[in-house]
């Protein structure tokens, strides 16, 4: 049989990116990348019409746009016969969801609906859902709802109903509309198929289904609204197939439009955290994934399912079938280090970086590398955009202490690396104090291929081995391994995505080991981080909550 | 009698002031600066011989130079005529301390000694002496030595007897050459009058001198070392003389030198804080006097002698004649914004503060003052050098508390002003529990001039108003006012200080009153303050002094 390849398609924030992977290898034999025209649309619709605050929405013309000019550039650019490319996946930020017509049509292409912000796509980070989430939240909590545990005790306001109730709260026309509330990912997969199959990773994380006990039931929809009562079976679907499965075949006109031929296999739809364990070959338990950006979500299999208090759900099949997939979380990572130097940066480390032609994050860390450890005397509390493992609060905010009139910007620069540290550390040890070991661990993501002093001290604060994705595009590559394993190993794919991982998995060759002196400095200062932790994480002071209401009072009353 | 005038001198840690007042108005007729030539010594001596680490040494023949410029220049300008100028004094930073030989000559001045660093003048904020400093608290402490109570528990490695036990113990053969250990301030009172008139301030604040009491007994010097048994009869004296007092007359060598008659009258000696409660009217008790500049010193004038706790000092005589003195004090004021444009603000801000032409406090002032209160969500520990009032420790560090991925560097800013706000109300409420009444408030120095939007949340903050010294020279002035006194009113002066307070002291115009709406606001606000300062500050949480033990083993390990 001749060199099969796939396609994986990875469905960011800003952008979709598509890479077509050689099987075997994992060889990136080309990547395209299309901006999407709309962008985020925060502020206002396209004919102009403005947004509230916390709405973020996207287009879902931008999605297919990115399939059919993507893919066929790296069909061309990799000069690949379409006919040995033999699946396609894709994977999405998430909860991104979008309501559709009895036609699978989102109801923002009907000019009857278009200035109507509820007929958009609802992005991720679409926050204007909170009153929804805390409904949910206390009816939840109030009936004794089992499945609460399961995200660490909170529903976000991120995930799918408090969206879908937004929609029925604010807007009960287009809620009656909607013959469907999808994923994005789900949708975007049945724009090529043709065919409704949700995927188990979505349906667990986002939208409370569990492979044995199903949706919640009937009565607590009922209790949240009586016209929720039968959202499931209206408008959701029961239908749940795990990853690597087989979603359909490519149409022929999406076929024609992506320069694929009709009847590639195309896989079941998958989250971009989730799609990039296999994609660093991880295939079972005690290996934790940390994908970092602007935050880190860590993802980690374990091999019963238990209640980790904190996390931000636990799904069989909702990363390796068969196998419970834990989800935990850090709210700002990336975003802290933006910050930093967006706010915090003096004019003299801006220049001398220009004259050293280091870009400013550079910079700072290799002032920052000469650092000892302790020798700052700061510890950050890396609660900047609130905590989310594992107090699952996002009414904390940042905390610096230490400072004194000889604190430099490089040492609070690492006092904010450290402090993210310190933060995995924390959700390390709870997966293991509630008994699901964590051996050793994995990084993907721009910020853990470049930042050498970054996994250095998260090996020695974590006191584990960091091992780091080799592909710049881990989630395209994770979702081209999907692909793989939906066309199978007859067509030239694999049987299982445990197989593909074993195969195609890749990590550099450089391994960060905790260094036995550093693990025993950090202890200690992991341990000062534990206490101001636990002091305003919770409970003993909650003078951060109390700061946050008045701030709020002080925004509405100017 | 025609119009007097007294001349009034202030010795800084830069440079002396001298200023020319004429009587009754107070109005400054001309002011002259000298930069100290060899400025502040603190890495090596003038023959290039290195310091040690927190070394902190001056030459005292600048402060001769001082005298020998400054007056002549302002007598020229002014165009007054000698015999109208009745009296001349000087104030001086403290404890800043020289040893000197029989002759009273500093022993620096002998080419014997120039090579060595102890026979040179010890600047205040020489810390070198914290070995002895901690011997001494713990020795006084072990035989419950009543005289700690009246300096807050604590005595400060600044002070003098530290930096005579340095002496002793690094270089007992340049303690053997000192005849006398003198308060500069005195010192150089004493070139003018060529008879030493020790003063009841420094005596007080600095020497642990009572003026009921007397200095610390023979038994508690000898258990800190026998050699020291009878320092106070041996190096020191024990004729202490109230400040306005008259030390002495100008000597012809002196009286030819300064532009001046011999026989003019020289007050004695004073400290630059202590000396300006009469420049800005105070005459009794209620009215704390905050001197604003790098640190902050706070001067209140009781009725009778209490115990505050974390207080710097309490002396009879120290401030107004027969009335209790209290000093306390807050380390880091204006340091603290110095600290943040050297460190935290970001280009930007630079080149739009250059666009508008403003300096770059004037401008982070300008969008602070845009906020209201509480929106920062913010509140900072003004710890950035340790806690002088009232918690006595230089072991604490700063904090900042309630940071987003919004939070920008004016809120920062604005956080640590409010922050030196709370530090003051503190100390004020501090005062007030232990029987000590504050009603009002007044500000001298530069940012208190200067900066509306700090003065007015100080007066939110404490809801007391607030008066600013008329003058830019309120301690010199203050000083010139003593000098009048010294004269006495036979002469053109005046009987005492509280009369040439109540003729000559001058405030602003402008009063900053406290806004109720404000200081409402404010409360909710220096209540959070106060949770943090008792946390970290009285034990509760010492993870402020683990960090600092953790730096100071970093650094040392390097």
């Amino acid at each position: 049989m001749p060199q099969k390849y796939t396609i994986g398609i990875d469905f960011g924030t800003q952008s979709g990116r598509a890479v077509l992977v050689e099987l075997g290898t994992a060889r990136e034999l080309a990547t395209a990348v299309f901006v999407y025209p709309h962008g985020v649309m925060d502020e206002k619709l396209p004919n102009g019409r403005p947004l509230m605050p916390d709405w973020a929405l996207e287009h879902p013309q931008d999605y297919i746009d990115v399939l059919t000019t993507t893919v066929p550039q790296v069909v061309r650019e990799s000069g690949v016969d379409p006919k040995d490319i033999i699946g396609v996946a894709i994977d999405f930020t998430a909860c991104t969801m979008l309501g559709v017509d009895k036609n699978g049509q989102p109801l923002c292409f009907d000019p009857a609906w278009e200035d109507d912000p509820h007929s958009y796509v609802k992005l991720w980070k679409h926050h204007a859902a909170q009153d929804e989430a805390n409904k949910l939240n206390r009816i939840a909590a109030e009936r004794g709802e089992k499945f609460l545990a399961r995200y660490g005790g909170k529903i976000s306001s991120e995930w799918m109903f408090p969206k879908i109730m937004q929609v029925l709260d604010e807007d009960p026309a287009c809620y009656d509309a909607c013959a469907r509330f999808m994923e994005a990912t789900d949708w975007v997969t049945m724009q090529m198929t043709g065919v409704e199959r949700r995927n188990s990773c979505t349906a667990g994380y986002k939208a409370m289904w569990h492979k044995k006990e199903g949706y919640p039931s009937k009565e607590f929809f009922k209790a949240l609204d009586p016209r929720l009562e039968n959202v499931i079976e209206e408008k959701m679907g029961t239908e749940i197939y795990p990853l690597g499965s087989k979603a359909g075949e490519l149409i022929p006109e999406m076929a024609e439009k992506m320069g694929l031929l009709p009847g590639t296999a195309v896989a079941v739809a998958n989250v971009d955290a989730h799609v990039t364990v296999p994609a660093v070959g991880i295939t079972g338990p005690g290996k934790l994934l940390m994908i970092m950006g602007t935050s880190t979500c860590h993802i980690l299999v374990g091999t019963e399912e238990r209640i980790v208090p904190g996390m931000c759900g636990v799904v069989e099949d909702g990363v390796l079938p068969g196998l419970p997939g834990y989800e935990a979380g850090q709210s700002c990572v990336g975003d802290h280090f933006e910050w930093f130097v967006e706010n915090c940066v003096p004019a003299a480390y801006e220049r001398a970086a220009q004259e050293a032609g280091v870009n400013i994050h550079q910079y700072l860390t290799d002032k920052a590398s000469k650092l000892a450890i302790g020798e700052s005397g700061l510890v950050a509390l890396d609660w900047w955009n609130g905590n989310r493992s594992v107090l699952v609060d996002v009414d904390l905010t940042g905390l610096l202490i230490g400072c004194t009139l000889l604190t430099k910007p490089e040492e609070i620069y690492r006092a904010l690396i450290e402090a993210t540290a310190y933060g995995t550390r924390m959700i390390v040890d709870n997966f293991v104090e509630h008994g699901v070991p964590v051996d050793e661990l994995y990084a993907a993501g721009g910020i853990a291929q470049k930042n050498a002093l970054m996994m250095q001290i998260y090996a020695d604060v974590t006191n584990r081995e960091i091992r780091i994705a080799a592909s710049a595009q881990a989630p395209a590559v994770g979702s081209a391994m999907h692909a793989a394993v939906a066309a199978g190993r007859e067509r030239g794919g694999y049987d299982s995505i445990v197989e593909a991982a074993q195969e195609m998995g890749r990590v550099m060759e450089h391994v960060y080991r905790p260094i036995p002196e550093n693990v025993k400095k950090y202890e200690r200062l992991y341990q000062e981080y534990k206490i101001l932790h636990d002091t305003f994480g919770r409970g003993a002071n909650d003078v951060m909550k109390r700061l946050k209401a008045i701030r709020e009072e002080a925004i509405a009353g100017k």
